[in-house]
């Protein structure tokens, strides 16, 4: 489905992919300078919105995620990224709430972004695209819920660079949402997290089919980088604790090693299969684009080093959820947002779940993490259409 | 310098580096089944041995190590790997000691390796070398301590995979050696451990240039693979709040971000910089031989899931070392090898060194580290030489 809003004029085509998709005409202005107008933003949504317009949720996705929230993905067939999270009953009960997802501005599932086709030359524009930030992609989705003329949100929540684009979200529109749920994300990105993405980056770029950019234009694809770069990130998204329970040394489907480089152990044929599987729905231009945006990410140093001027002016209430085993943003990251906001006084709720399965636990069935956010979402809506009334 | 041992007829040539060699006569069987003999194991040694032959200690290099313990490397001309440790006047007194390290077997510092030429094809062997394990290259050092007339050791000493090598010299040779000392090591490989080095794997035969190893047939060099499993390495032998200290999120050269996938921040820099030089001085199939080595180790497994009897034949001392900050091996596990020790009550001392600088303190000027060694290894040989008198 395509829903164009008024007034746009259709200068780049996206690689046909069945989605809601609006074009965003209005220019915007991106960090790095350039400006960008008649760009496709593509989304998905999941319930109703009531006619109070009252309960509208803005997910924002993580690195490799998109607008495929809950239901059935039509890329990969596989549940949407968080359907332990959304869908009818659900902690963010589709019921009870209008759930909002954007892919983001640097994504390869219809928004504006490297494999976005350039109708003149018909070729993927590659490493032409300009280099975005988390700024820039909360902008983007700004104009989307201008586009459906939602004036207040009820809540935005993502986890991972969702949570960064939490963050970044009420301190641009202060005045938006009423609670906010940054989960397992940084307001920094530390020099470890941007270590593991620029050795995916390197990752794609030494693979000699990525040519700068451009293998759309030789029909090729550096597919074998981008498994190497998956692969790479997905230990950091695992616990050495989960690891080892779950893998340990157990051979893969022998009982003795094979003396070679075959994968012998279980984890090395789990490894090899996330890099796969992950190389058919992901564009590896993508994949450089958005893990730049997230080692960009500094929201201290947009307010001059003091994370607590970006939340000054809002009166968005925060509830900030962490991982006891996530070592790629750690419970002592999620904890400096909070005490930023506590001091000054915000209204902040903080809580770290325990939880073995590392970064991916607010991906996972993790139902102490499910329980804890659907019942803060569920009261919080009850408490203030209470107040309303 | 060149030195044959009787009786050996010489089938296979290395690259000409200058080093003392052996070739080892005596048929060495794999642990894959395979038998090698004639082949070159090359060494240095540092101080003098004395007329008693009792100042010998046998250092074990790490997975990117070799026998350059000390002075220059020629091959880098840069210090020797240990020159912190072992030196005239360092905590291996080579005024004092008689240090002797090889490259191990699957090495490329001149030892058989998949570097080593095959006389008949004047062709490196590539990946037609066998796959050695930690329990192969400590039976090929074996012969050296033996072509060398020395029948008791010591001590053998090793960081990181050296110390799996200590660990399983005193396993297989329980009568050799009066102390062992292994550091920021392992008794088997963890999911984890595994895990990144299929990794580094995957990266080098992700490369087009790797040619199922047998690149040098066409004048090639899977250097982008290398430098990408160097750089993914690298990450885990410092901590996160190492990095986070020296690196932190600062710039290269530059005031402000220059939007684009140039190494903006310190860290970049630094990756890619270790990733280079490191693929001047390092064979990629050893890569691959040398961690699978790793992987497949498992002391335990060898004594049928008790530690503590690889060790009951033995009456060596003990000294085990860890860093608080080492992920890559940490405390833990290097815990579960004193606990072994103890429950058959050998004599193991084990000391928890305090350290921000990850895995990498034991290749580092860490003060406590090398105070703590040096006095454990002379006290040692006061001790048991006074024993002797």
């Amino acid at each position: 489905m395509f829903f164009f809003s008024q007034f746009n004029q259709l200068i780049i085509m996206n690689k046909n992919i069945d989605t809601k998709k609006i074009i965003i005409s209005n220019p915007l202005k991106l960090d790095c300078g350039k400006e960008i107008n008649n760009f496709p933003i593509a989304y998905e949504t999941y319930g109703e919105l009531n006619s109070e317009k009252s309960n509208a949720i803005l997910v924002f996705h993580a690195l490799t995620g998109d607008q495929y929230v809950s239901g059935k993905n039509p890329i990969t067939n596989k549940d949407g990224w968080w359907s332990y999270v959304v869908g009818e009953n659900k902690p963010i009960d589709t019921n009870k709430f209008f759930v909002i997802c954007a892919n983001v501005i640097g994504g390869c599932m219809g928004s504006y972004g490297p494999s976005t086709i350039n109708e003149s030359t018909s070729e993927q524009i590659g490493t032409d695209f300009p280099i975005i930030t988390i700024n820039d992609m909360v902008n983007a989705q700004y104009e989307l819920i201008k586009y459906l003329e939602i004036e207040k949100l009820f809540a935005v929540v993502g986890g991972s660079m969702g949570g960064m684009q939490v963050l970044q979200f009420v301190a641009n529109f202060p005045d938006i949402a009423k609670l906010a749920i940054p989960i397992a994300c940084t307001s920094s990105h530390s020099a470890q997290n941007i270590a593991f993405n620029e050795l995916g980056r390197q990752a794609i770029m030494a693979d000699s089919k990525w040519e700068n950019g451009f293998y759309s234009n030789y029909k090729l694809n550096p597919d074998k980088g981008l498994a190497v770069a998956r692969m790479a990130a997905h230990i950091t998204y695992l616990s050495e604790k989960g690891l080892q329970e779950k893998f340990g040394r157990k051979l893969q489907d022998r009982d003795s090693l094979r003396y070679g480089f075959e994968a012998d152990f279980q984890i090395e044929s789990y490894l090899r299969y996330q890099g796969s599987v992950f190389v058919d729905r992901f564009d590896a231009n993508s994949y450089l684009y958005i893990t730049r945006a997230m080692d960009y990410f500094d929201l201290s140093k947009q307010y001059k080093g003091n994370l607590s001027d970006a939340f000054k002016k809002t009166k968005t209430k925060f509830f900030v959820i962490s991982f006891t085993s996530d070592w790629l943003y750690p419970t002592s990251e999620n904890r400096e947002i909070v005490i930023a906001l506590n001091s000054i006084g915000a209204d902040v709720g903080f809580v770290e779940i325990e939880s073995d399965k590392g970064h991916d636990s607010f991906l996972l069935d993790v139902p102490s993490f499910l329980k804890t956010l659907g019942d803060y979402i569920n009261s919080t809506y009850k408490i203030i259409n209470e107040r309303r009334i």
